[in-house]
């Protein structure tokens, strides 16, 4: 919910789904038209853009844009397959240093929230744009989805087996966690005082707190 | 993030919107294609969406539609203030309750979750297509939004003030609140076991421990 009217302005982060290329080659102009996609779905939705507008955007017309890509579909793919791919990388990431359950659930929340403060336009039509896949790309999604919140529920009722955490539904709470992460793609500001780091590790205590299994920092005010 | 997939279907709620109408007036056929509208925008995006697919829903054509409904702006508007007004008007009935600090949170996030788990449709919508908002309706719903939101903020603000609550950001704090209750639009189940009442209550006790000031009954176990 919260100002949701910042998101269009301020960019400063290139789409998690380019990946890295060498310069110059045709994979840069690939690479131009997934961003300029990625923009127009995240202030007009995916049904509301067309390969014309995004070809408007960087001065191509159609039969050039589609030398370098098949259709407005393809783009949507690569974006929310580039999120998720990403979420359970830094997710894996986060579970592979270990720690007690405690540690795990704090870093994997912190890697979740950091990840839609600084992606926060591919997070923004990754999560909203669900729906607008085709099979079998929306199925797969859907997948991966599932891989990635269960870390979280299999970690809440861990530690709900070892007294470490007291929850009233490891499902709810995981949802909570998972939703309160999603919710800074539509707030955050990257020009604000506030790195993600910060914002990353605040919530993380949030989410303790939230799991009767606090740590101790998260009283000291930052902003 | 959890579970949008099942978001289109088992809609059993009326619109918010809608209101209460005689039955056989005019107004049936507007509520009827408000509902229809809701639909498409909720399952296709209002960009997605055209006149003429949701007078195919109805088997009305062009002309006879546009009798009923200037627009397909004019009804996205109706949806999302429909929403804004149904949330500022639980949220304003919880408060004109009274009570301690931690109540009145409790009772402003309990009033949120069960919005969002009733009325998932219109919330999903509602929240998602601000940017689909012409001006001066995209002005005005964000100025509704802020004061919605607000309210959370103040209360956090006031309980850390007296001590209840513990928070290092008030601003962080009350998003995530919000946050965690509208993504409850994207899961909930309206044919499963739990009700709106329920999660409602488990959610606003999440809520309380988060900000460091927990009741009583987060720790029975109820799904």
């Amino acid at each position: 919910m919260p100002v949701r009217d910042r998101l269009p302005a301020g960019r400063t982060h290139v789409p998690s789904a380019g990946g890295s290329r060498p310069p110059g080659g045709p994979s840069d102009r690939h690479h131009e038209i997934l961003d300029a996609a990625l923009e127009l779905f995240a202030t007009v939705g995916y049904g509301g853009t067309t390969m014309a507008q995004i070809g408007d955007r960087l001065g191509i017309r159609g039969p050039s844009l589609y030398k370098h890509i098949a259709s407005k579909q393809e783009l949507l793919v690569e974006i929310v397959t580039g999120m998720m791919t990403e979420l359970l990388r830094r997710q894996q990431a986060a579970l592979a240093r270990g720690g007690d359950v405690s540690e795990r659930l704090q870093r994997i929340t912190a890697v979740h929230v950091q990840y839609h403060a600084e992606q926060r336009y591919e997070a923004f039509v990754g999560h909203r744009e669900i729906d607008s896949l085709e099979e079998p790309h929306r199925t797969h999604i859907l997948d991966l989805r599932r891989e990635y919140e269960s870390r979280f529920r299999e970690l809440v009722q861990e530690g709900r087996e070892l007294d470490v955490f007291r929850t009233a539904s490891d499902r709810w709470s995981s949802y909570a966690i998972l939703d309160m992460g999603i919710g800074v793609s539509a707030w955050y500001n990257p020009s604000g005082s506030v790195s993600p780091e910060q914002l990353a590790d605040t919530y993380a205590e949030l989410a303790l707190r939230m799991l009767g299994a606090e740590r101790d920092s998260a009283n000291t005010r930052e902003g």
